[in-house]
């Protein structure tokens, strides 16, 4: 079995030179492609949710599912500071899938576009002879100049999260043990997430933000993901990571490790970014005054590689260690 | 069990109006957008292939799969008179995959992008609990004022293809009875496909094209496209669909009925256009000069609606009827 790094290497090694046009190619959340004459860069980012991989239809109610299926494309875009535009959806239908799937599953996906205000453009709708996959391509368009890479993270930059970490995979896990009932705020971190759209394009046209990314495979491979793009490494300190009350009960509850679930529970979809430590106050009021948001320190960019945990005085490396999506139910990564 | 059209329906008719930039979503071979400021319009395209469905890794060599994920793609901006520029792949990638599927089907890949002169500039790759899943989407360029619609026919048009029809259905079907000793052309056709990229830009630029489409779901299912796309009918001559000798004989052998084929084979990835009847010569003269093509002169656009086929003097109506991808293999279709 070959693992999803070693394979989007493989992409990456045989992918050829870049292209007039092309801003930033394979590695971060969206392509930037800059169209001769346009006033706007244009991104593009695509997610594949595949059945019994990135959802479980015993539980995942269709339109929460649609919904769904275009947040994690959304957050891509809110990622690299853009606004997103136009969509495309290819979706895959099992026979067995009749209207009463199907139409709240459209009306969930049309529903997720127009909270983002995307138009649906295209597509492709075939025959699956197994599950049902949902394939979705996203357009956005963001200011020259304003776009945020994964790259320009620089030692000594913090390291900061836009909200609490580790409650969609708790959410996960209760529904794969069918405990619903409780929880709500779990369950639908899990089933609804909401990309951090307004915050990514306030931290972005302030420009105080060095680098971002979506968190879709959780902390510690998202982080890795930043320091690779950056060359630089990151220490986490685990006492500054924030856990919700409820996932804290829940973990308990399910006999897991809330601090696990906050550094490799993937899928909660808050921004990752790091800034200089000078601007820590203005980022902070700038999130609080524009979007009600709090946002929290977690870490630090060191020289290096690698991502480091700092727990009770020890530190332990983390980063890409078993948060691979082939190994593990989880949301795709980009490639 | 829905309907591919039905399904198609329904997407449209919850899809929110045109956004600013938009112009032209669902209902061609790609979108067209318009970057404000930008010298060219954008095309955006999207087609998935699943397997079981649209492909059977018993006899489609991977690397010849990876370029056909790539000529289905670069088809539909074909078809619209562009050129392909920036490639997204999604694979969804089974556990029992391994170097030996994954390297040579990205190595066709990347080969297709090559031969197109098509950057890859992202993705997504993702676990799938079954079988191999690849989604690609293709972004391209066309000059504004040079992209061809669907939409454009008018009654008294002609209608061309840009080559003999059906060997694609009967190579599939030569694959899945195991001959596969024989009938080079028709296995390639259908294992290899090579999209019509020059003669489609030929045919644009030269402005003498009313409508235009590629060939992927057949013959009568594509031009039923046409015709609902620009509110006319359609009559076909039986006698005049270019059938290839192999593709005859083939189709002898396998007990399939030639004419059959043409109309409802899928895959042929060739170009079916319409033209003023005036402009026969010219366009004769320009693609065999231009790329050494034939063109087949297979019917006439009528007014009214819907497909007629004339065989031995008598009439038929043809159309989307049985070219539902949702009821046999076959390419999935634009929605």
């Amino acid at each position: 079995m070959i693992s999803e790094l070693d394979l989007i290497r493989r992409i990456k090694a045989q992918a050829i030179p870049a292209d007039r046009g092309l801003v930033q190619g394979i590695g971060d959340d969206c392509a930037v492609l800059a169209a001769p004459g346009a006033a706007a860069l244009t991104l593009v980012t695509t997610d594949t949710l595949v059945e019994g991989v990135h959802f479980d239809l015993a539980w995942h109610p269709p339109e929460l599912l649609g919904r769904k299926a275009v947040a994690v494309n959304v957050s891509d875009v809110a990622a690299m500071g853009g606004v997103p535009r136009f969509a495309l959806l290819s979706l895959a239908v099992p026979d067995e899938a009749g209207v009463d799937l199907l139409d709240p599953l459209l009306r969930g996906f049309m529903a997720g576009l127009a909270r983002y205000r995307v138009t649906l453009i295209g597509g492709d709708t075939v025959k699956s002879d197994q599950g049902l996959v949902l394939s979705v391509t996203v357009l956005g368009e963001v200011a020259r100049g304003r776009v945020v890479y994964r790259s320009g993270a620089r030692p000594g930059d913090l390291i900061w999260v836009s909200g609490t970490l580790g409650q969609a995979a708790a959410g996960l896990e209760l529904c794969r043990q069918g405990r619903t009932g409780g929880y709500p705020d779990l369950i639908q971190a899990h089933l609804d997430p909401l990309p951090e759209t307004e915050l990514g394009a306030v931290l972005a046209d302030a420009g105080l933000v060095s680098a971002m990314i979506d968190m879709s495979d959780g902390l510690a491979s998202d982080l890795a993901h930043i320091c690779e793009e950056s060359g630089v490494g990151a220490v986490v300190e685990a006492a500054n990571l924030p856990i919700a009350d409820s996932t804290r009960e829940a973990a308990c509850s399910l006999g897991l490790d809330p601090l696990q679930l906050a550094i490799a529970g993937g899928e909660d979809y808050r921004l990752l970014f790091t800034a200089s430590a000078a601007d820590s106050a203005r980022l902070m009021a700038l999130a609080g005054h524009a979007v009600g948001h709090r946002l929290f320190r977690v870490g630090e960019i060191v020289a290096g590689q690698g991502v480091v945990l700092r727990a009770d005085g020890r530190e332990s490396t983390i980063g890409y260690q078993g948060y691979d999506h082939f190994q593990k139910r989880g949301t795709g990564r980009e490639a």
